[in-house]
């Protein structure tokens, strides 16, 4: 069975979940926490990082990018999760670096990374002005992502994409602490509404994370 | 002409020029201060951020992963700079991903972010321990470069790709700087002088920045 190394928290991982169920290839999910830096997921992927995809023929994929790229290209029969046409490829790329990139330096850092991997790994307590920051920070990516999602039916166009599930990838991870204040942005939360009543949807809002108990409207499809 | 905004600095920029030139594809080349947040160019790229390539036809492609992979599906008769096999596409885009994520944050952002861009937003005067960290960080990662490229003609196999395009990206900003110690690893060096060798890369090596001298070695192809 197609393998699929993650940590239930981290967005690249829930991104590439929702890839596989929306493509309707199998997987299983391996739990591997990276900082304890196990040989054998080393050789797989040096950089220590989830999530890595390992097919049954044993080709391992590190990296969230590779993988979304290698499952349009080795599975052209599912429904394509880019796009058409070189214009609606490009701008599903183009939101798919801002959540994984320019979201993930301003919101992540500052919320899951202060929140849930400082204290994992040992660093001391969050920092009070990283939070501020990314509370800040996520006002400014909720009222982008809303108007996004009041000029066109998915973010990046008329089709769902890959930018749909980074983007869903990353808020559910933050609405898993409890951190989105959805009242920002009345179309942000439709959208997202949208996202989490699809069947690719139902397993992320099922995890349970060792210590954490997300808010009562985090699996509640009519939040 | 096609048109590349950029900044001379700007690893990502420089990925995307040597991408642009390794295909044959001619440009011009547009200078960006993204910082003075021009409303035409956000109208580009709500992220603000370089590089963002024009095309003729008026399309728009904002962000380096987006470009690179728009390059390879709008001009199929270019040569490839991802690869030809499923495992030789994977391995190429873990490498960007490694270069452009792990690199960059583990040095770009405690060197090129420190030395370059705060004191250009005026925030203030370098941080001594971030140069620590980036100066270290650069020297792992520059035995596993050339571990990388002991056991492969190029990075990601037998064919140059945007793996050795984007590495000598990050490393040709940071050799501008100064801050490349080649001893560190003969093989990494004898992999950068053939990349800097090539002739796509010699526009990079006229670069001039504003208020900065580049060192002797930086143009020199026996370096």
């Amino acid at each position: 069975m197609r393998l699929l190394f993650h940590l239930p928290l981290s967005p690249y991982s829930r991104k590439v979940r929702l890839a596989l169920a929306e493509k309707g290839l199998p997987f299983e999910l391996k739990l591997e926490k990276v900082w304890e830096r196990r040989p054998e997921f080393l050789a797989l992927n040096p950089a220590a990082q989830v999530p890595v995809l390992l097919e049954e023929n044993g080709l391992a994929i590190p990296d969230s990018y590779a993988i979304c790229e290698y499952l349009e290209e080795a599975y052209p029969d599912t429904p394509t999760l880019i796009g058409r046409t070189l214009a609606e490829r490009a701008e599903c790329r183009r939101l798919v670096a801002w959540f994984d990139g320019k979201f993930a330096r301003e919101v992540d850092d500052n919320l899951l990374f202060e929140k849930v991997m400082r204290p994992l790994l040992g660093r001391g307590e969050p920092e009070a002005a990283a939070i501020r920051a990314g509370f800040a920070n996520l006002r400014h990516h909720l009222v982008y992502l809303g108007w996004l999602a009041e000029q066109r039916r998915w973010l990046a166009g008329d089709v769902l994409t890959l930018a749909d599930l980074a983007a869903a990838a990353h808020l559910s991870a933050l609405d898993f602490l409890g951190d989105v204040d959805w009242s920002v942005s009345p179309a942000a939360k439709a959208w997202y509404a949208r996202v989490k009543s699809r069947p690719s949807f139902r397993a992320l809002l099922n995890d349970r994370v060792g210590g954490l108990t997300p808010p009562p409207h985090y699996a509640d499809l009519d939040f």
